[in-house]
């Protein structure tokens, strides 16, 4: 860390500074410029709070050198964290190295027999993972909420078919249980990125988490998010590059594709991209997911629907099950040639659900 | 509501889409232009999705008329909302229409005579409501998380000696009945502005909601988000704009002090400021606060502290009670301009607390 | 055009606003809700300035629903623009349609020997137009500034030599002439996406320009800028989006890659993308040129250096040319995988320059 | 400047880059961490460019303690500026300090009589200085671009009868000179805030420059395209915030209104804001204007029109004199409250313009 001081700034605040964090047993060292003194840190930055010498009168600036999340950072974990996810009837599939993933699915389960006949046609289509909504997060109040641990039911079933993981986004500390009992993965939504009770809550359990960026959330500040969750003992986070908020408003969001190598480079942990809520419409869904694929991106989340326009949310952003075929031959020919591939889900089996 | 079809929008498209919206009880009123058809939509628009419309092939764009949210709209309540908050000890204070409302606190509730030292230096200098946390949003997981429930007891303790309602942040639904149980008001914070549930819960209580606008919240979706409170039956939501994420980094967060004024049009709602979150730096705190107030605030929330460099959160924003009572000089001179004026606590009377 | 009145909006006032309307030749359609009276116009909306309407009292809203732009709009232009290039020695290089073509040479022209070397190497690599600075827009007035006319003469002389068509960047409406005299392409920085007097003396030119998107520029101001060349007779323009400010600063620029497919939707021009002034950091380049490719543009521009510690100017995010050759077999992978490829320089013959 | 090295830096690379700064008269100050090298430099900072230093493989961060600008930095300027401004008939205005300046006129001189109408009302209302556009920057090419040198002639007259100092906008370096003759202030426009060219050109006239923010221009780039100007010798800049793009879209622009202090506190010029484009609305112009100079502005610009529907630009957001008078009366008051004053232009004495 280093403390930039005020030109200002008298020998008795200098001094005062340099025993404050020398008494948390680091050492400092001083350099007196010729329009500024600098106190330089030395040690492990973490035990002094940056805010504490901030607030302090004759303080300019405060940088920290080291990043302030450790699990997450790739300084202390230098491979790439590869995650290996069950699924229902045995086998797994993973993301992360070389692996890339497709997770698939209607934005909300809508029925028991959509569910199924959707799971169906993505995973003939290459999708890897299954996802549906049971809690939906909607702006309005008005809006179709979901329909709950049933819908946890029917995707379930759908993912026992179909031998796919199962992924839908837990919002409540109160819904993390059940959640649990019926589903592979949990999702963070990008409005709880810094929902920190609720990363508490799964970084206590031993699923993997898919972590949306927030929409104002810095990278930084996801990782820090990550960290919440790898803090508890969960260390299979897989980040979600989804879109933030900026002046352009001709899409819903703007995928920040440079997000994929610079999260890459700052941490060992996969992360994929959803080009369906980034674009919030359909017809820009394969040009975003094809951009997160060649920046790097290990894999990709994105909605389908057979009949976009009876979606109960997010029909326009829903892709036919046949565009999402047609997106997955060229993802798979951009992976190759980045040296990358796509897994895929294990055969199914027959094996009636264990419930 | 409006739908704009693409140039190619075949007469079958026209139809089927006219018909689905009659058959809501809605009216349809097409208009043929030279290059567009443009389909009309008389009556209650809440009846029919845009996202229904939107994913239609041959639809172009779908532009509501009405607002999306009905309670937090002035269109259907066209006086300003006053709400009174009932004080410990007896009588209330007011905020909205000509009352303007200063709530003022530590950052943290640290100890006990911390924050009955600050309540009293803070009442003293002008300020109506009494703000601390007891339960705290931090970006990293190794950060001071609050004191819980101990911190609410110094905090109502605090307040009753003072007369003083008292508001803390309610981050998660399992905390509402006991946040409930010791405070006045519920503070819900930029980063849960989304977090539905917990809106849903605090708007099940009958106890004044603060609302802050979230990083990357338009003015419209936090109007959204007062409406899921108001929706449950608590009609008492107070705005609070503290400063949005713009590419601008020299502060912490760029205060949006149009929002104001552009909240008051659209609302009957009361919006207050907080300049300290929205600055990160003492020294700006003056000057947004004087902003806002200049700009029709209905009050500010400010962050005091009696040694900022001890602070355990958020130190380099917190005042000193000295120049918080230097502002609320000017504030109160401002106001006046404005034909308004900042309400005061009633007399404490020595009551004891009733647990 | 939709006017939408406010709900208070008098008789005497709908008449009013249909008679100014209906003066300029265009029919008005009225529609009478239950909350709003809304005006439809009929006709060549482009007669009517929605300012002027937005400006009355009453008025609540008006809603274009024509594009503001016309010449470079794809509604009356359905296909592709493919610009055809000529080459200093014969033959030329496209771009649009099937074409793509990549833009390398160094930021600034630092001095012959430098330039010719780079155009060599660049070439070899797989570069088909040459790019280098002259006139350089700084942020500080006291870094270089760029060496001018001089090194026009490097960079005209370069291009002859390895028969590549070159690019610089004009910023000044005085330098228009002699940047014409000496180079095939203008460029118009970012920073000056809105000079608009520079832009109409770029269109009245007959050579290409390269239009990059302003740092807080909309996709529709973008392609009014377009218009402003495209209306002085000027039709080869080529956009190139090279990066936003928002609120995320880990790089210097967010990358939009979002912009490739939507400005492909609304224009029928051609559109590259620059990822390197985009990251400001060349460790990032290779991915995100391959995200823009993968996003469906027509093409990259990038900055390469021998010695980027030697740089005059953004040496940081300058490549090697060795890592941009690797690069282009990749992007030719994925251009190849789209039906897409890359335009090669026709081969130079030892002409001498016609000075 | 402080450089952080990659934790892999080689002992070979430090030596390296210490000799390298050494070798330009600096001293290099070394702090060798448990996690990174650091290399302090002590000396004229501005004699190392960052850039050089970052192109460095093997450097992580190059950190700048001082500010990039000089001139334009409050570090070597402690006291405010004050800018006296010349009235056409004698006598002057003065901006900066205590004084504040209240600029206001039409967006465009539309035609003779309105100039000298809309100059009395304003004069008459409490405004300092006329302002008029000549030349207009406007988004389509198709739009009304001004009455140019004729509409000079309007405001020089109009400036004068009422001994009023007139600004008006430059956009182009070919036109500095004849606004140099017919008027006493330029206006940069938001769009030229980095048009480094007409920065230098204004900068080689001894007439003060109001100089707009960008609308993507961070403080310190502003205040960078500041000491552009001044570095060429005129000392006389008046910073002027107008609103920043956001994702934020109910008003035109999101005024950064924090901007204020940061620029005072940065820079000992003066700075004024201009509520009228921020807004782009004229409901909103008072209360933006009231928020400015509470916040600290040394004045405003607002736009005014007798008849704002029919404007030829910029009508929606014109006040009418009428409101523009009672705004002076609240600003009058705020300022006050602030220890300030608006400067009053001295009384005109019916002397002939003098060609």
């Amino acid at each position: 860390m280093i403390v930039i001081l005020k030109p200002e700034a008298s020998e008795a605040l200098i001094k005062d500074i340099t025993s404050q964090i020398e008494a948390l047993g680091l050492q400092t060292h001083l350099s007196r410029g010729q329009f500024r003194t600098v106190i330089g840190v030395v040690g492990e930055e973490v035990k002094v709070d940056p805010e504490h010498l901030k607030a302090i009168n004759g303080v300019e600036q405060v940088l920290p050198i080291m990043k302030p999340y450790k699990l997450a950072s790739r300084e202390f974990h230098k491979d790439d964290t590869v995650i290996e996810i069950k699924c229902p009837q045995g086998g797994s599939v993973k993301v992360g190295g070389v692996n890339c993933m497709a997770i698939a699915g209607p934005c909300a389960a809508e029925d028991e027999a959509m569910v199924h006949q959707l799971a169906k046609e993505v995973r003939a289509a290459g999708a890897t993972v299954l996802r549906g909504g049971a809690y939906k997060p909607r702006t309005s109040p008005y809006s179709f909420q979901g329909h709950g641990e049933e819908a946890l039911k029917w995707l379930r079933d759908a993912g026992h078919e179909n031998n796919m993981p199962v992924i839908t986004e837990v919002m409540d500390t109160r819904h993390v249980a059940v959640i649990e009992r019926y589903t592979d993965i949990f999702q963070i939504g990008a409005r709880n990125m810094q929902n920190f009770n609720l990363l508490f809550e799964v970084g206590k359990t031993r699923k993997p988490v898919v972590l949306k960026r927030g929409l104002a959330g810095s990278i930084s500040e996801w990782l820090m998010s990550a960290e919440y969750v790898l803090s508890q003992g969960n260390r299979e986070v897989i980040l979600c590059e989804r879109g933030i908020k900026t002046f352009e408003q001709s899409l819903r969001y703007t995928l920040d594709v440079s997000a994929v190598p610079v999260a890459k480079n700052l941490s060992h942990l996969p992360i994929i991209v959803d080009p369906s809520h980034a674009a919030g419409d359909r017809q820009y869904v394969p040009a975003l997911a094809r951009a997160g694929i060649a920046a790097g991106a290990d894999g990709i989340m994105v909605e389908c629907h057979d009949n976009p326009a009876k979606a109960m949310c997010d029909g326009p952003q829903a892709l036919l099950p046949e565009t999402f075929q047609k997106l997955m031959v060229e993802l798979e020919g951009i992976a190759k040639i980045l040296g990358r591939q796509f897994t895929k889900t294990p055969a199914a089996k027959n094996v009636p659900v264990s419930v």
